[in-house]
């Protein structure tokens, strides 16, 4: 008798496990399955998902070492903090970064107990139907559940003929496991994950080059934010080279040699210790046995889904990366809640039009809904608010000027469309954007509220009323 | 012939330069006055008031670098940054925060200019009616408008018998001049300015005791907040005396020595190199000359204003500091921009039920609404979600693990009533409360919206969850 249960979740990343706890909490007898170890030194499989093993967790916990890294060895003088120029113990950030890792994965371990989530370690694949219920290989053993959850999540896409070894030519997962700090290295793809990994190891010496595809630089960004990155990064001594076109990657006992024809068509080859491929993420569908059961995929193999994350079958929903939408770990998160709701009969919604993005270069960006240039391509007439962090007493305080907040605001009915943000803290700011998004507020609303001071805060303020033309401090 | 404007503000700092400026933008003539020269050093009268001058910027400024002084000191090595203990070059701290203020306190100069106010340099006392106009002398001359503002501010309490000469015993001013890092600090009064400074100098090496005459730590905090703030201080090795009665201060060549009865009527005496006076602020109300025209004063010297900051005199409104409500800078512009546009015949408003309140220490303390012993003061029904920092994953990242949110919504209503947050950034995180308190959100509101991930907010997602006992991390 193969062991039964309401709700089976295929996949322990934050969409998976968020859906798992979330059904269990509503009453279902849930179970969750995982077969990936990522970097377990055990190789058991480990809960969480590329995010929380080999992804955004470890990456912050490397980049606030090296933010502080820069900081003690080019900011510190300026302060009044005298020292030795700093060395870095490379071994000794990563242990400390494995340790985060370790303490939140086994976390989800006690919230699974706690929450009464049956872990099963293995991965699964869709058999077929038995009755009511959908029958899913976990590992070795046959499980059956009335209601599936597809939460696969995605894996870093690869180049044809560049092999990643994760040592010399590394993914997402080398990349956060290099033993010592390259002199120069190499990334291909100046997405999120590139510009992330080449802050941190640009912050601790290493002559970093990103050769992007695109002709334009973080695409997705609003103009204005992408060309302040831009150059802040350059500032920083990051070298982009937009609109190339990868040739050979050779790669050598310690070395590797990049080959590509640069914007204007000229073949160029770059050196390097390391190379980082991070040209974007597949989706995970390729272990789940669709076929069998008929479960639609689109042609990039995403599992098939409407707003509310159900599939083409009865009972069986998808979230997450291996769905249409952002890549996003909160993204992932909400859907899960959703769907676990959906399926106890409640009202679950999970709104993409307020799903923040977060890039945690510093300085950081982030944004909520819509681009300067999605407005005008869309015909809408807005009204723009742009303050500079230049004059923000807290950001004087900090040594942290860079960057700026933009608000688009609708100039009929001012209701705020989109909040932009470079500058420190940009992560966390950007929260104040998608709850004013969330509650449908205008630009005035913002105006009105009254923000703490000194506040980095005081610029999303200071943007708001400049979308009236009456900012106070600019 | 006196010179003539529509308004004119006397006092230039942040309820007073706001209110000017946002005067001017709607139409009026303006002139804006202010004797005090603060820390300039041509003793030339300076724009910011307190705030900026002696208060929040400058402290700021040194809070952060101290910040980043311990990390070097206590924290590196965990992350792996190798370094000799650090030293603190005083001057240099205190030189880049000069520069600093002098470069805000110039540019509200430049705001002025741009927006075509008056800057007039002297203190500005009221002498008389002529016709419709207010009749005030600035240093020699006489200026008349039809609107008067007082924002004159406030200045530390002295305490009787204690004589403050901003070297061995300070208040804000000297305690923000500090030239070298005290072996032995006393602070009389355990409220923000105290803590903030004590924060600074513990920083840096000095033993640092606070002497508080409440017998309850952080009164006017939720109780949750002030319990774990102390425990905080305590553990970074702040000493806090609560109840203590404060005796004879005696003042030596380079030492002063503080005799107090602790809260067990034990007679005590505290040795320092230094001692920080900061037992509150009085308003400035004694140079208007306010009985010349009847302004009506309170008991403790405010000017008596309604809720739209109007004083008993036509056309003479009084902001910031001087009159009711909080002490804070923020509260003061929003008061600024109300008196302009009511002056303008538009609808200025100030909520000062939805005013963040911000402490700067670390960890930061920040929260907006009522704190859990007002409800059950005013016998309000109400649900709790509390979430420790302890496993959110950014704060892992940060090495910043401590503190928590708290938020307070309605048992009946579920509408959000505080929002009380102690931890890493808590100044900046308190946004999101204030905008949810503004729009009346619930919990359940704050619970279905998206949050970035992995960012600090996400203890404010989960406390909400944590509202309806369904938090997903905890």
């Amino acid at each position: 008798m193969p062991k039964q249960f309401d709700v089976l979740v295929i996949g322990g990343g934050p969409g998976g496990y968020v859906a798992a706890i979330r059904a269990a909490q509503l009453g279902f007898s849930v179970a969750c399955c995982e077969d990936n170890p990522y970097a377990d030194p055990k190789g058991e499989p480990r809960l969480g998902g590329a995010c929380l093993n080999v992804g955004c967790i470890p990456t912050k916990a490397l980049l606030h070492t090296s933010h502080l890294f820069e900081e003690a060895a080019h900011r510190f003088a300026e302060q009044g903090i005298r020292i030795a120029p700093p060395e870095i113990d490379v071994a000794r950030m990563q242990a400390r970064k494995d340790g985060i890792v370790s303490q939140l994965t086994g976390g989800i371990r006690s919230l699974f107990k706690k929450n009464k989530v049956t872990f099963l370690p293995g991965r699964g694949a869709f058999v077929g139907r038995e009755g009511a219920n959908w029958q899913v290989k976990v590992g070795d053993e046959i499980v059956e559940a009335t209601q599936v959850v597809v939460a696969t999540g995605s894996r870093a896409r690869h180049l044809p003929g560049i092999t990643v070894d994760n040592r010399l030519v590394c993914d997402n997962v080398g990349a956060l496991a290099i033993d010592a700090v390259p002199k120069k290295l190499a990334i291909i793809g100046a997405g999120v994950i590139g510009l992330e990994m080449g802050c941190v190891w640009s912050r601790l010496g290493t002559e970093v080059t990103l050769l992007e595809a695109s002709p334009k630089f973080l695409a997705s960004a609003d103009n204005d934010v992408a060309r302040e990155a831009a150059r802040a990064f350059a500032k920083q001594g990051l070298t982009i080279r937009l609109g190339v076109q990868i040739g050979a990657v050779d790669t050598r006992e310690n070395s590797v040699s990049v080959a590509y024809t640069d914007a204007d068509g000229t073949a160029q080859t770059l050196e390097a210790d390391r190379l980082i491929v991070s040209v974007g993420r597949a989706p995970n569908s390729d272990g789940l046995n669709a076929e069998a059961v008929g479960l639609a995929l689109d042609a990039s193999g995403r599992v098939v889904v409407d707003d509310r994350c159900r599939t083409n079958l009865p009972n069986v929903w998808a979230v997450g990366d291996v769905v249409r939408g952002p890549m996003l770990a909160h993204k992932a998160m909400e859907e899960g809640v959703m769907v676990a709701e959906l399926m106890a009969g409640q009202a679950g919604h999970c709104n993409l039009d307020t799903i923040p993005w977060v890039i945690y270069t510093s300085p950081e960006i982030a944004w909520v809904g819509k681009t300067e240039q999605q407005l005008k391509d869309e015909g809408v007439d807005y009204k723009v608010g742009k303050i500079p962090f230049m004059a923000n007493g807290r950001a004087l305080g900090m040594g942290e000027t860079g960057g700026f907040v933009k608000m688009l605001a609708c100039a009929k009915t001012d209701r705020v469309l989109g909040l932009h943000i470079v500058g420190a803290n940009a992560s966390e700011l950007i929260m104040e954007g998608v709850t004013a998004l969330e509650f449908g507020a205008s630009s005035e609303d913002i105006a009105r509220i009254c923000h703490g001071h000194p506040t980095l805060s005081e610029a999303i303020h200071e943007a708001a009323l400049a979308c009236d033309k009456r900012a106070l401090h600019a």
